[in-house]
């Protein structure tokens, strides 16, 4: 029995994170945000631990009273807005993303938890790259599932 | 015996942190560059992880090719700079701060690791207060000592 | 978030082992071997953790080449017997038992695993009374559920 | 940054313990038991974890109301005898112990807390072997110093 994390199981991890945002994406893209937002959905609740408790996630683009979503809801606002009681959202993951590449300059492994730093740069449909600084933490449960409990996301700082 | 984290000693070890960096900005005011760096060398040394391998650790202002220090040198040039292998560090820790309030919004605590995220407002001689958003993890030792094992310090968001 | 074991929590999967080798037990006397052997399955797969890899079971009575039970198969075996390929094993949760008391002498919690060490009494239908040293290493799951790891129980040692 | 335990360092952790008890035997006979008491000190205070809290030892020749030796006292008084408080010691390590081989059933990684169960075949001057079931757990702290936090030995079940 081993319940430690393996580096290739975090960076699995990691790419499953930019699959399901381009999902929802392409989602929103074809068939519209009724369908964009239950995949938002069935994405939170396999990617994130919101079932656990209160996950520690600061997305890139949220600020003021709501730069963090420790809620489901907060998280659901984020990726695809259209929720009133979160007026600046405007659905992070219904842009026209195209690409979607980590690059990892930390990870720590610690048992059934990993944390990792680095890029993530995202290229939209005309073709432009958003370079994010990123920092995540998983869990992996026994059963090899693997959740988010940390995602902290900022725009580089500029002078 | 109870290797665990108590919520207590997060939040200690979160006021270390802002008492380190008050002690390091007026050693500087008092004594000097000289006396400032050793300073920063022993609070990095014993309220960091470096000495068992790369600290996820992003600071607030740094960017471009430097935005991650994973090295104890990469952290130490960023608190008191004057390394000209970083050109841009002006020594973060150097500025004339004079109070640092931790405002938590989630604790996560998984056995001798434990995640905070949440605000850190750091008031400078002025009156002036820098609102930054920061994500810290911490690892305790069985003989009970604390280390920064990630540190992603962010400017709040805005459009 | 907190993914630790509680003292209380160590305390109520020890009873819940007591619990379910009485209600083992019990079923034997009142519905025979195919109940007791269909209940100790459901507690196999609720509170020990071979789901997920080998265990570390040594129980009180096994011996030689069976002395470790690390799969499903052999811990069945020894608690209901019956099974051609542990001809030693005459069930050992199938003995009249009437009362299952834990007294600890050490718990240790570790994060999301926790060890206990310390003697287990056991009353059968005469009033006699077999006193075992028993080991635990429970492990937590996100959603609660508590696992046996290791359960490495043995006769007191006699001169 | 990598906290978890190996497997190597998991059999190497068990090979210490051998080789340790071997050298207080061989210390004994070459040099008395005042060598003797002042090598099983050093091996406690490095192999075990009592500086850290009570562990759970279980020694295999160990009984009634000293069964367990949560304390270094009480397992020093194991190892090498001569205290009046444990008059049943007689002192495993001193007797003429020339070969410890370790035979692994299952081990089980869980971060930097390992578990190992199986057997232990002990030879003495006369070629007696010994065998013991044993289970172990380690821990690894950040500098990679390894500690027994619990011990479970006992002579196999005979009919």
């Amino acid at each position: 029995m081993n319940l430690n994390f393996t580096q290739a199981e975090v960076i699995a991890a990691q790419n499953g994170w930019c699959d399901a945002l381009l999902s929802i994406s392409s989602t929103y893209a074809n068939s519209g945000i009724g369908a964009a937002t239950k995949k938002a959905e069935a994405v939170i609740d396999k990617a994130y631990a919101y079932q656990y408790g209160p996950v520690a996630f600061a997305p890139t683009l949220a600020s003021g009273k709501q730069t963090f979503r420790a809620t489901r809801e907060g998280a659901l606002a984020y990726f695809v807005g259209n929720n009133p009681a979160y007026p600046s959202d405007t659905g992070f993951a219904l842009r026209p993303w195209r690409k979607c590449e980590v690059v990892n300059e930390v990870i720590q492994l610690n048992g059934a938890q990993a944390i990792t730093m680095g890029n993530v740069d995202l290229t939209d449909s005309t073709g432009k790259v958003t370079r994010v600084d990123k920092t995540w933490s998983f869990i992996k449960e026994p059963d090899a599932s693997v959740r988010i409990v940390l995602h902290h996301s900022s725009l580089p700082f500029s002078n």
